[in-house]
Parts: C-alpha cells; sequence; structure tokens
C-alpha cells in the first residue's frame, strides 16, 4: 500500500473495561468517526466478551456503511498484565481474566492486524498524537481514579520497562509513615490521592462529629459517598469538604513533584473521575510543582487536563494501530 | 574508516570533578590501559582547569607511547547543568562554572570529536556496557553520596528528559513530613538517605547523650563524623551506629521500591562514597524491595554493586565516545 492509500483507511479503537467497553472508529487526522458504548458482560466469560465486541465492531463498519476492506487494524486498551507480543491477557482482576488471548479470535474475524496494549497506557498515547499532549516527545498522563495509573512517553515513545510493569506511579512512596495500600506496600501515591483515600477522609469526618453538607448530598448514608459528591459539597462551599480537597491536594503535590524531578516531562496531562474536580484539586497541586519541584524541570512543565477526556481510550487505541503501522512500513 | 580500523584505535575518557580529575584511556573492549588522578585547580579558573586536562591527556598520549591519531575521541563527565549539543557547562557550583565552553579549546588541541555528559549518567554507560550493568537494557545506575544521584538506561539508551534534567532521583519526595532538602523541597530522597543525613543521625544521637563509640574514632570531634566512620563503628557492634545504619536503610529503601515500581528495571546498580558500607546497609533495602515493591517489578529487579567502582567516570567518559561513533558511522 503506498502512503496516500493507507492515510485513507480507517482505525478501529477499542476500550475495554471491566463495567463497560467502546468502540470507535477513527481516521488518520484522529477524527472519532463513530462510538459506541456497551456493557462489558463479564459474568459470561472471555468468550462471550470477545463475541460482543466483535459484534459491536461489526455493527460501527455497517453503520458507518464502510466496506470491512477500508479497516487498516484494531488496536485496545485492557485493564490488566499484558503480554502485547502474544496479544494475552495474563492476569485482570476487573475482567476476571487469566491468560486470555485478546487477539486471535478479532484478528481471525476481521483479518486484520490487531494490537493490544494496557488501557493507561492507550488513553496516553492518543493524548500525546492528537490531544493535549500533540507535539510533545517527553509527557506523562496521569489517570486519577479508584487507583492512579499512568501512561509515560520519553522520546516520543511509550514507556513500558524492562517486561512492560512501567509507570505504576501509583505505587510510589510518597510519605514513609503512610497507610497500607492494596498492593502490600505503606504510604502509596494512591493509597494517600485515590478515590478511596478521598472517600476515607470524609468518612473520618464525619464519624468525627464534623457537620458537613457531604452526609446529605449522600442521602444520609456514609455508604454512599463518592468523590463527585464531595467535590459537590466543595463548590458549595462545605468546609470539611473543602479540607478533604485540600489534604488531597497536597499528597497529589507530592506524587507530581517527584515525577517532575525524576522525568523532567514538558507535560504532565491529567484525566481520570476525579480530574473532573480540577478547579478546587489541581491549582495547589500546580503551585506545589512550581515551588518545590526542581529548578528547570519545574519550569519546563505543563499541567494540563486532559483534552479527550472519555474519548482518550478509544482514540489512542487507533493511535496504537497508526504508530506500529507507520514504523512497519516507514510511512 | 572502516570497523576493523576503528576497534583498534584507543578513546580517552575524562572525570571532572570539583576535587579531583581523571584521565583514563581505554580501548573498544572497556580495557582502562592508563589512568591518571590530579588535583582540579578551581581557584584558578576555567581556563586553568581546561588547561591542566589538556596538558594531563597529553601526558597519557605520550606514556602510553601511542600516536595521536589513534585516538578517535575524548568523552568528559562533568557535575553542573550541561548543554550538551554546544559543550557548554552552563552551571558548575562545584566547578564554579558559569557558561564555560568545555569542548572547544580541548577538541581544538586534539582535533577529535569531544562529548560531555553528566557525571553520573557518564558512570552509568561505563557500567552499562562494561560494568554490573552489561547487557541489560533497563537499569538505573545510582550514586550514593553527598547527594544521590541517578544514571537512568532506558531501552539501552540514556535517558535524559527533555532538557536534560531527568533522574533528579535525590529530589523524590518519599516523606511528606520530611526535613528541608538543599533544593529547598522537604522529605526528598537525599535530605533521608544522603551523606549528610547520615552524619546528621549520629550528631543528633550524640548530642542526646547516647554512647557511642563514633565518637571516639571521630577524635572526639563531633564535626569529623563522616559516614565512614559510623560504618567503621557499625562493623565493631557500636549499637548507635546499627541503629543508624538501619534507619538509613529504611529511607534508602522507600526511594527503591518507588524506582523499581516507575522504572521497571532488570537492574539497579549502586555505587559512590556511601555503598562502600554495603554489607551492613544494602541488604535491608534489598529486602524492602522484595517485600514491598509491585509484584513482577520486585521480581525481576536485581540490586548490584557497582563492578566499575571509582573508574565508572572514566571508562563512561570512554563509552560516550564510543556510543556516539556507533551511531554516527554505525559500527
Amino acid at each position: 500500500m503506498d502512503r496516500v492509500e493507507i492515510k485513507e483507511k480507517k482505525i478501529v479503537g477499542i476500550d475495554l473495561g471491566g463495567t463497560t467497553f467502546k468502540v470507535g472508529v477513527i481516521d488518520f487526522s484522529g477524527k472519532l468517526l463513530y462510538k459506541s458504548d456497551t456493557n462489558t458482560p463479564v459474568e459470561l466469560g472471555d468468550k462471550a466478551v470477545l463475541n460482543r465486541i466483535i459484534e459491536k465492531v461489526d455493527e460501527a463498519i455497517e453503520k458507518l456503511k464502510i466496506d470491512k476492506k477500508e479497516i487498516l487494524g484494531i488496536g485496545m486498551g485492557a485493564p490488566g498484565i499484558l503480554d502485547i507480543e502474544n496479544g494475552i491477557n495474563i492476569f485482570s482482576p476487573n475482567l476476571k481474566w487469566n491468560n486470555v488471548n485478546m487477539v486471535a479470535p478479532i484478528k481471525e474475524h476481521f483479518n486484520v492486524p490487531v494490537f493490544i496494549e494496557n488501557d493507561v497506557r492507550v488513553a496516553a498515547l492518543g493524548e500525546k498524537r492528537f490531544g493535549s499532549g500533540k507535539g510533545r516527545r517527553y509527557m506523562i498522563f496521569i489517570a486519577l481514579g479508584t487507583g492512579i495509573g499512568s501512561g509515560i512517553i520519553i522520546n516520543g515513545e511509550l514507556f513500558r520497562g524492562s517486561i512492560g510493569g512501567g509507570g505504576e506511579i501509583g505505587h510510589m512512596v510518597i510519605d514513609s509513615n503512610g497507610p497500607r495500600c492494596n498492593c502490600g506496600n505503606y504510604g502509596c501515591f494512591e493509597a494517600l490521592a485515590g478515590g478511596p483515600a478521598i472517600v476515607a477522609r470524609a468518612e473520618k469526618a464525619i464519624k468525627n462529629g464534623y457537620k458537613t453538607e457531604i452526609l446529605e448530598l449522600a442521602n444520609n448514608n456514609i455508604s454512599n459517598i463518592t468523590p463527585a459528591l464531595i467535590y459537590q459539597a466543595a463548590k458549595n462551599g462545605d468546609k470539611v469538604a473543602l479540607e478533604i480537597f485540600r489534604e488531597t491536594s497536597f499528597y497529589l503535590g507530592l506524587g507530581f513533584v517527584t515525577l517532575t524531578n525524576i522525568f523532567n516531562p514538558e507535560c504532565i496531562i491529567v484525566g481520570g473521575g476525579i480530574s473532573r474536580s480540577w478547579d478546587i484539586l489541581m491549582p495547589p497541586v500546580i503551585q506545589m510543582v512550581k515551588t518545590r519541584g526542581f529548578p528547570r524541570s519545574r519550569d519546563v512543565v505543563e499541567i494540563l487536563p486532559s483534552s479527550l477526556g472519555e474519548d482518550a481510550g478509544v482514540i489512542g487505541a487507533g493511535v496504537l494501530v497508526i504508530e506500529r503501522i507507520e514504523k512497519e512500513e516507514k510511512i
């Protein structure tokens, strides 16, 4: 295929999560031509999940009224530990998968190249090529949610580490006396700045008798509290909620300082559900990086919100295909 | 030049420090054919320092009885912030240099390619090619001294960051309530595990009235205390000294866990003066990484002493030349 011919083709991106999966179709300019969102039938097992994905890709092709031959390749972002060379999801608690070949069934059905990569890394690729990180060669994409994950771009390339375990920034130690993390370690970044840590601060305040609007917003049921509710209370000026964000921003800032000093990135792009609290959460983080970061590195780093948002995953999964094809065909 | 011709040449490596500088000559197998160690005449200014270096390189060539034409290139590791493309040392407190062209005078005299790089990164290159990291593509070289510096190798290449500021691991935040660091931040890795932090623990213990052999070894003068003396006391079974090492190993371990989780390296190689306390300092660090590190990454990482030791700098400076020439000439 020549360069022009390739550039007219379409790319399928799949963003697979434990709750829903998204199917998108993009062109070489990163334009999202089509997107669907479907429940992931985890309870029916891996074969059912992969079949549902195939159906939804077929549906996308049908609805777009394009020929299957127009599809250049399929990229898929997924949670878990992946063997990307062999297309295997080695272990994913979210999908309840163990050693599942995610590539073979899809490749067989569509007869195009299929590539997989960790979901957060895929989102990072999307932001790098078509989002807030456009044109940057050194960037970190951070997904703030229940966990804190990252996709790190070094010299324009995705950084994976020696066996694909690189970028576990949620498990940097930022507090020598910190609380226990799900990983078994203590004082991890995500144990102090992830969603459950934010909720735990609200629960503690309520149990200690502090008056806060958070409880009302949660219909007086402490187990209904979410970071989004705490944000809502903070927006309403609730002092407890504001203090919870102040504390969270502090720990988040420590992690951002460490990342700035180690990676000297051009930008840190922040996505994930918690990043929707940007106006309250992030200004103190940016301030901390600019004052406590290492000279020069702190000056160059820009801290930006994700511009692709919810679509970073499907677009990034498409970029996975584009960049592999570019490398191989040198287009 | 053909491949064989190049491989028969010699390379000059210079390890420039604020106290002394070393000149070495190596061959393509990394063999150190010659080495000299000279006081750095910092007080005489940059021109005098560079002239002294030129004299010592001339002396090396003379003593080895080789022709100047046999020298393929000169590599130099130096402290400070470097503009490696233009050969400028932008700022080095150790050398008292501001915007000094380190390359031009040397290049003019010898008429061969001259390359510069940060001193710790150069040592990392040496360990990667000819030392403990031989054959590794993902490794971190850590220099434990007054400060804690690193040279990080990613996919076989030196990692520099967007403007050369990458790898400042001494300034990872590992303690949210930690002491102030020289950089202005709080709780930095080197403020808790660097040489001065170790000495400060001894001073504090003595001021608090603890009986320890450290003071005797320092001739009853608290300002004579060094990490080496504390190590000597610990070797003699001194309980205060052992407790100082236990605390230092704890903080060192937190930093090593963070690096393991973020970089997923094949190995972490430890050099620098403080690493001479290996038998007491490092076993608890290794134990912490193996138990508190993230699964898989903690299993693959090997923590090893530098095998080039004092020579990592001069050999690595030579490797800087070898790798540049290899890239350009594709040998």
